[in-house]
């Protein structure tokens, strides 16, 4: 007998199975420095204490994204250490402002099983939720994965697939705070445009590129406690499909949002992830660039002083982002896209 | 219209223009190790509260570079995004100390402009003040950067250049404690050299050799928000001047800074930045060596405890500074000096 | 004369020598945060205030393995800036907890020397004592160096061969908090496996590996002040014995514990170092596996909740731990091993 865990396998999981996952995190300033150091973060409500404050929070939140990863990363010892792809995530909502010193869990629930045709593998559907040391919801989503069988032999399991809704409506996502009309100084967030001035259709280019180095993806997944073997294992990956580590998708996330800054500055916060996708692996010595389009810009009932901006984000590899580069017309992604990124910030009204 | 900040232009400025820049920064302890990680320094008052207090400060304050770099950062989206090349600094002086979870940000003024004659470039003057929270000044500088016009037919601005100082005199420098001779305890920091122990023409070689690697470079802008592009994308720089990317100067800086610690451990902070020229670039798989020269020693006026050490730091790249390569003699340097940096430490006296 | 510190020679020390080492330095929750990003620990105790605090802890402890980094980087200057080779270690004990906000400083008194039949080295004896602000114990162990003579006409000095337990007894092992049986929950510590489940013997894979990157083994050696010039100058190491740069041979032992928590997830601490030997120099590029056998499983004298476990950890490069790769019949080590560390860590009994 071993005692170390070989991770779960598609005949493991069933509808309704409750994992909690080990090892709560406590995050600290500490964590945020260094995803500052790791993605050069400038959004003003994460960046300055006085900022958030003069907006009704006890301090500077820390970044959604960063609270994302860190949930995330405690559901991969349990669910995707046998993962062979991320397919989807759904329903994504960000609850209470995270604030350094406070600790973070997640519990995963199984949602639905599906075993694959040619019976090797199977999709398991789960709904995660990460909550802090309240007990209070800092974010959940919805997220499928296809899974090796421990036994292809094992017996398939009723199929079940959940209902997964297409995006997250206004009407259901948190609004960490309120705040004053013109609280929200735009010469200190660095740019003038709020959620008025926002048009269904607009395409940003965020200008910048970043060149990804083998450090900076390791250094990442290890702070967010991801445990994901393809990261970290140039001994394996070397004879492996793409004879190199692969790049954690969250951080290209990470990056996305960063370069976001410039055209989405007044972001304050992510409030839902409505789905994603890793279209196409990233390695080190890619340089990163992204394009930003405005899905929808939503009013939200009884709150004044900020509105929900859907937002689709893809990012390019070494490809420059002015040409908006995307799908074809039937459908299939460039290869040098990487991530389709479907989600809303909160941002000030005028 | 874009929402992209596209960075000011050479006909952008004007002599008097207020430049308020965007995302004050909280500078935490995060940072602080993060720094320490980046450059390894050792000086005791920076390196232990203890120490610290022992001399009157309320706890460590943060290394005056790393001051600079957060303050100096501010500037680069609305000064130098669309400069050519960074021309020289002035007049620096730094002011109250910083602790972890001051909240830093920079105003700047425009102070000249000069088109350059082909029409295309201009320089422009700037002086820049770093606050706190509350408003006192942490660090401030003249600086001025080559920039490029949008219009190489917008007509040029009357040409004002302003009065630069030669070097900041002992007078005005800040003394941020006051300590009892004795409080300083030589074991403790490194070395039984105090400010009586100098004496101007003393060459020190600081022995060590730091090799630069791509991600620290990265790591240690980004962490300074400093978005300047030709440190981040190698996809672009591929195609430049030197097929790379180029390091920060400022990361020279600290590099050589800490690397001064061999010769200079005493030392309490920086009072001022009388100049500093970046010689040479500095890439990736560089090694670093620095060595210094005294150029003045200051007590003064009505302070007991600590005197001006004006030192000369010199960075080579790929050289040892056991020969103190330098300038030839009709004044060109070597092309492995990096940086050539002239600024003024504290020192406790006997 | 010049005021840079060249270290010490062997004819420098002398047995009952006192050295104070410089530079105190005050552990952060940034320092926290940076050795997770280098080492993606997941430890409980150490990842979670609310789960240290459950056991009785005041906040979550530091790791071992980053205070002792820490106190160990203290003493490079004095003792092995001249050194050839790190040759042992022996009676490592842990004292008490380690957290955020504490400042740590080393003292070393020299036990042995005794010279190299050449006449241009000896090998040198230290006991080292790292405590915190308060003056209390956090880890003692001693440690024994071969270092350079400055002169090799110099006079042997009387020979001093220090007496080294083969072992630190359980009884005098430190036990950093007392809790309820019950009050460590296992769902969270991420394995069901207590001091119980542990028997003699016992071998286990942890099964990840971890590629070395350049950068990241300077991150860590600067963040722990360590000044060994192997690590950091690809300049002078280039025309070294290894054409590269060296890796602290402690980096090794932090990626070796990390790896360890599958397989020894519910480890609280580590108690004792009985002796390690790197036995193979590590470079980036280089991917780390360890596998790790029980030595010993003690139960404590009036201690209930937690018990001792010895365990050796065996760290590989670039070979799969599944094979337990070990020394040959006649002791030798097979090449790619890099580390056999033998250390005591305390768990909870059931």
């Amino acid at each position: 007998m071993t005692k170390t865990q070989p991770g779960n396998f598609f005949e493991d999981f069933f509808v309704g199975q409750e994992l909690v996952h080990a090892t709560p995190r406590t995050v600290t300033d500490g964590d945020v420095a260094m995803y500052t150091a790791l993605y050069g973060g400038r959004f003003a409500v994460h960046s300055s204490a006085p900022f958030a404050q003069a907006l009704g929070y006890a301090r500077a939140p820390v970044d959604s994204m960063l609270v994302f990863h860190v949930v995330f990363g405690k559901t991969v010892p349990d669910i995707s250490l046998n993962a062979i792809a991320n397919l989807g995530y759904a329903g994504g909502r960000f609850g209470v402002p995270v604030y350094p010193g406070d600790t973070l869990s997640t519990i995963s629930r199984v949602t639905g099983v599906k075993q694959n045709r040619d019976g090797t593998t199977g999709v398991v559907y789960v709904h995660s939720v990460g909550r802090n040391q309240h007990g209070n919801m800092v974010v959940e989503y919805a997220r499928w994965v296809m899974v090796r069988k421990r036994d292809s032999a094992a017996a398939a399991p009723e199929v079940v697939v959940p209902e997964l809704p297409a995006f997250v409506p206004p009407a259901s996502l948190h609004v960490p705070t309120a705040f004053a009309a013109g609280a929200f100084d735009t010469r200190l967030s660095g740019s003038p445009y709020l959620w008025d001035d926002y048009t269904v259709g607009e395409r940003i280019d965020h200008v910048d590129g970043i060149t990804i180095e083998e450090t900076d993806h390791m250094l990442a997944a290890r702070l967010f406690q991801n445990t994901a073997r393809v990261h970290f294992n140039q001994h394996v990956e070397r004879e492996g499909r793409f004879g190199r580590r692969i790049v954690y998708g969250g951080h290209i996330i990470s990056i996305s949002r960063a370069l976001s800054f410039n055209g989405l500055a007044n972001a304050v916060g992510m409030a839902a992830i409505h789905g994603g996708r890793h279209t196409n692996p990233s390695f080190a010595g890619d340089t990163i660039y992204a394009w930003s389009e405005i899905l929808a810009t939503d009013a939200l009932d009884g709150v004044a002083h900020v509105g929900a901006v859907r937002v689709r984000t893809v990012a390019l590899k070494d490809r420059a982002a002015c040409d908006f580069t995307d799908r074809d017309a039937a459908g299939a992604y460039d290869p040098c896209v990487v991530l389709d990124f479907d989600y809303t910030i909160l941002m000030p009204r005028r």
